[in-house]
Parts: structure tokens; C-alpha cells; sequence
């Protein structure tokens, strides 16, 4: 069977050209004699992976010298718990942004461990926007900020980063990792995991400023604390290692295609003409805010169920694959990352015109 | 270069085999179009992935019915703060048996969390036995007795299974999974991290009585209840896919050649063709207790470090590396897992015995 065009919101595509690399590494990396799943953490061949990985993410990224980047395992829900235990420091307040199911899980999760504030919501409207939010809609002495940047259910993404002062923000990247530019300095902690536009499943990147380490309670579990991994660059335990190299392998493959910048005009090529496909139809509409449209995950229906799982079967049948929508919503949902190539975007918008000609 | 035998304690080899056939499937899984990598955690293809290696898994090890098997993140130091916050539900009392460094940091986390009492500990003799110990000697009201029943750095392993009556007895088998057979029935917990006789790391499996599921305290982190993944089948939230499908391929060689009980007809010979070797020479000596020496990590030394260096990097030349002890104790130290071929072994004792015909 041909490698398909696969629109799953994650796990999903990874570039072709990594996949190869890794292939053609898997029984003996390099000089080493082995693969990298059989490297020793402790190793030198190892060692230069992890700094090699960290040294790309950082300038990809742009990430400023008083981050500390730490490769962690968990994936995003263990942040929802790390975030929480270790920046409610002071006053053990934090207000959250709730603009889909994982921003919703976060701020639950941190309940448990200090007074949450949820300061806007766009719930009541199925989270089809981004809720603007000013300066004062903060408590003053919150102790950070949360926000998820891009909503891989809805199909929203924050089209300005919230102005929250000297408060921390924190903001959930799982789904918007390097696939459009950011200043990260205005945040205080972004969290990715993997499994979308960086790697494998089961690992996830934290990007966090140096002056927000060391507040965990005493009684925190080793590995919840940042302190423990930003103190040992990531390797006070073994590490998720061959998951490290494969990220590494797409940092490289990132930066040989012109890097975060170069992936922005792509991305924001490849939204465009989709989003214009289902504009012009008659047949598909995006019940997303306009100005709030992710750029990753293009949420669209027909508005009739059987409809919409029909288009998701046909699709298949032709190559596009995991185009239905989250089982708690529907629809349908072509989640567009860094590795899915114009032309499968393309193959799609053609798909999608064929469709609607048979279906009037 | 060609492919070396790799002594290392872990990360350390996988079977060829095995790694061949990942680098066959990656970019391209059966009839899904994609790799495994690639695959939604939600889809058909990977649902009978995970299930396929529970199963085995289950096979392989015979874990009763009553047991849930969990695939995890965090590696075994993770372990450590999910027995402690998951198993002292009643008198928060736990009993613990030192005999390595794992088992002490283990220790030293479940402090967090209740009232500890280390039992026995091999620690002044340097970890060179494994401590007898009898019913009498736990509380009786413990909420578990905690061992590491293989000790990778000082080359020990439990040559029986305490007798804790009532008490449930948890066990650390990360360095000796899969390489002999044993009662799971006598046991409360087993975990492993996946990377010495399972897979890549950043995979943990777990194998827990269900009645110990479930008292987690409220505050706990969603993830370190074990509650939370024994209800979803380890699918709360995105797992480490791909290592759950490497993992997959280990269980089948494992089968493949005769199951645990082959495998540890094999290592007892190879343990004991390594062992003879050491005893009979004039050169090396190993420093373990005859009767608790491990069968998966075989440790020697010359008495001279300046030889013991000679050693280790000499037999780097000839194709036998990570040969050296852990970085806290020196000498050397052969890792001589499941996927260590018998052969490696024979080179291993050719190039000893030429060694000390060179150094007399």
C-alpha cells in the first residue's frame, strides 16, 4: 500500500525524509556500532545528540539564554500538573483562559492545587473563538497566566499573545510548535508534546525561564519538580532517547527547509487555501471565528451528520485519511502540520470540489 | 562500521531482528499507508498494537488474571512516587529493603509521603549481597514491602521472594524482566522500564493487583494515579506509540524463541560460562555474594583501576564496549541482557583470557 495523506490531529505525519534517515540509522548510528535505542544516555554519542537536539530547538525557536529547554516525558497532561505545582508559588493563584477541551483539563487539574480562576471562556459558543482579554481581567497578584495557543478540537488559534504584565504566561504549544514564529520572551513557560510537529509520541519539550525554577512544594513527586531535570539538562533519569534523535531529526529537516519562518508561509498557504475552499463552497462551511482560525487544524461540516461521515469514508478511499472530526464534536477536521505536504492539501481541496458536485 | 556487542547497562542492545524489522516498517506499517509513528493512539491499527503486546506481555511474564497491566511513562523513578502515593492507603507505613542505589532512591522518595523503615540493607558491605529476610521482620501493619529484585550497578539479584504474608510486596524488575521466570502472584506491584530487556526508553510497564488500585489521595497528579490509565487501558491520554509497538516486537522474539523459560535457560548459561571464567582466573574477581550474583548484570574487577581502564577500553577495540562499571563504583561490569547474543559472551571470555595472558 502507498504512504497515505494523513490528517490526524496526532500522532500524525512526519516528514518522509526523517522517517528514511531514521529507517537507514535503526541498526547502526554513524561510527557507533548501534542503534540510538541501544546508545547508553550517559554516552558521548548520545551526549552530542541531546545537545545537538537542544541547540536546534533553541534556535528554531529563538529561544532566549535565560530558558532553560528541557526534553521531559508525560506528555502535555503531566505539564497540566507540573505547570500547577510548580509556578503557584506565591500567592497560589492562577487564572486560566478556557478555549477548548485541553485548556478545560488544565485548569481542572490545577484546582487541586491552588485557587483557579477561570477569566474567559468561549464554552457557551462550542469555543468557535478566542476571547479577547486585557491587562485587568488578571487578579494582580495571580501567580501566572495559562492560555493553550492553538486548539486542535475547535480549530482555533490566538491571534495575539495576551498582554498579562509582569504575571507569567504560560501557554500550551503542543499543537503550534514550531509552525509560526512567536517571541517567546513574553512568555514565562510554553509546553509541547511531540506528537505533532516535533517527533514521536511520549516525549514533550519545556521551554522555561530560568526565574520560575525551583518552587515546587517538598513533597513533590522527583520528576514533577523542573528543578530536578533543569539542574541535570534532562538526564537525572534515563531519558525518552530515541525519541530525543528522532526530534532532532526534525529540527534539522525544520532548519533545512528555511526554518520557523520558512514553515509559517507554507503553513499559513496551505490554511489559506483551504479555508478559501470551504468559504467558497456551498456544500462545507467552518463554524470558526474568522480572525481565530488555526492554522493547523481546519475544522469544517455539511451541517447534515451522514453527510459528513460519507466525506469521511470517500476521502479515505481516495488517500486522505483521518479527516473526521473529535469524537466529542464531529465533522470533519484536516489537521494541516509542518509535515503535511501542499500537495496533499491540494488533493484534498480537489477532493472536497469532487465531493460537492456529486452531492448537491 | 560494524555492528559491536554493547555490555551497557542500559539503554543496551536490542535484538537485530527486531530493530531490522522497525527499520522495514517505518516508513510504512502493513496495509495503513503510514508509520506506526504516524498513527492516531485512537486508531484500529494501533488499538490491536497495544492490545497485541499486552497479551503477549501477559503470556510472557503469566500475570494472573487479577492483575492490570499498564503501559507508562516517567521511567522507574516515576515508580518510585506512584507506589508510595498510590500504596500507603492505610497506615501510610511501608517496609523497604535497600540494596542498591535504585532501591535507596526509591526509598528516599516514598519519604515523601509517608512513614518509611528500611528493613535491611546490604549498604556497608557496598551492596555486595543480597540481605536474607523473614516475615517477622516487616510491621505488621505495612502497606507494602518494596525490593528491587535485580541491582544493575553492583552486579546482585534476589535469589528468592521474601515471604511478606498479607503485606503486598513490590517489585522493581527493570534489569531483570523478561530473563527469568517468577510467581507474579507473590508480588502486589512489578514494574520495568523498558530499556534493558523491553524496548526503548521512556516506556515503563506495570504489572498491579487490582485491588491495590484506587487510593491515590485527591490532590494526586492525574497521572500518577494508577487509577486514572488502569481505567483507560493506558489510553488517557496520547501513550509512547511507538514504543509501545517496539515493545510489541521484543515480546515476539521473545516467543519467537522459546518464551521466559528459554530465555532463561540461555542467560543462566551465559551468566554461568562468565562467572566460571572470572573464577578461575588469576586476574579478575568478582566481588558478589555467589549466591545473590546476578544474572543479567556480571561485575569484576582486577583490584588495580588503572588496569581495570586498560581493560575496558582494549576491549572497546575488539568490539566489546561499555564494558566499565557505573561511574560510583568503577571496575567493570557486563550487561549481559536477553538480546546479548551467546556469542558476545564467548568473545567476552576469549578476550579475558588473552587479557591476563598479556598483564600477568
Amino acid at each position: 500500500m502507498e504512504r497515505v495523506y494523513n490528517f490526524s490531529a496526532g500522532p500524525s505525519m512526519m516528514p518522509l525524509e526523517v522517517l528514511e534517515k531514521a529507517a537507514s540509522e535503526m541498526t547502526n548510528y554513524g561510527e557507533a556500532g548501534m542503534s540510538v535505542m541501544e546508545m547508553s544516555h550517559r554516552s558521548k554519542d548520545f551526549d552530542k545528540i541531546i545537545k545537538d537536539a537542544e541547540a536546534l530547538f533553541r534556535e528554531l525557536m529563538n529561544i532566549p539564554d535565560n530558558y532553560k529547554v528541557l526534553f521531559l516525558q508525560g506528555g502535555g497532561t503531566t505539564q497540566f500538573s507540573m505547570v500547577a505545582l510548580n509556578l503557584l508559588r506565591k500567592s497560589k493563584k492562577a487564572d486560566y483562559i478556557v478555549t477548548g477541551q485541553w485548556a478545560k483539563k488544565a485548569m481542572q487539574e490545577a484546582k487541586k492545587f491552588g485557587d483557579i480562576k477561570v477569566v474567559a471562556t468561549s464554552e457557551p459558543d462550542v469555543y468557535t473563538y478566542i476571547p479577547k482579554v486585557k491587562r485587568e481581567d488578571f487578579r494582580e497578584d495571580a501567580d501566572y497566566v495559562y492560555i493553550c495557543m492553538n486548539n486542535t478540537i475547535y480549530g482555533t488559534r490566538y491571534p495575539y499573545i495576551p498582554d498579562t504584565g509582569d504575571i507569567p504566561l504560560v501557554a500550551d504549544m503542543s499543537s503550534n510548535i514550531l509552525s509560526q514564529e512567536y517571541d517567546i520572551s513574553k512568555f514565562g513557560l510554553i509546553f509541547a508534546g511531540a506528537q505533532k510537529n516535533i517527533g514521536p509520541a511520549g516525549l514533550v519539550v519545556v521551554a522555561i525561564r530560568e526565574d520560575l525554577i525551583g518552587f515546587a512544594p517538598e513533597n513533590c513527586p522527583v520528576l514533577l519538580d523542573y528543578k530536578t531535570q533543569a539542574e541535570k539538562d534532562s538526564l537525572y533519569n534515563t531519558p525518552p532517547t530515541y525519541s530525543i534523535y528522532f526530534a532532532k531529526l526534525v529540527f534539522e529537516w525544520v532548519k533545512s527547509k528555511g526554518g520557523v519562518k520558512a514553515m509559517q508561509e507554507i503553513n499559513e498557504r496551505k490554511a489559506a487555501k483551504l479555508y478559501d475552499a470551504i468559504d467558497k463552497s456551498e456544500l462545507f462551511k467552518c463554524p470558526v471565528n474568522k480572525e481565530d482560525r488555526s492554522l493547523m487544524n481546519v475544522v469544517f461540516v455539511t451541517g447534515d451528520d451522514a453527510l459528513d461521515k460519507k466525506f469521511v469514508a470517500e476521502a479515505k478511499e481516495a488517500g486522505l485519511v483521518n479527516l473526521g472530526g473529535h469524537r466529542t464534536v464531529g465533522g470533519m477536521r484536516a489537521s494541516i502540520y509542518n509535515a503535511m505536504p501542499e500537495e496533499g492539501v491540494d488533493k484534498l481541496i480537489a477532493f472536497m470540489e469532487k465531493f460537492e458536485k456529486e452531492n448537491k
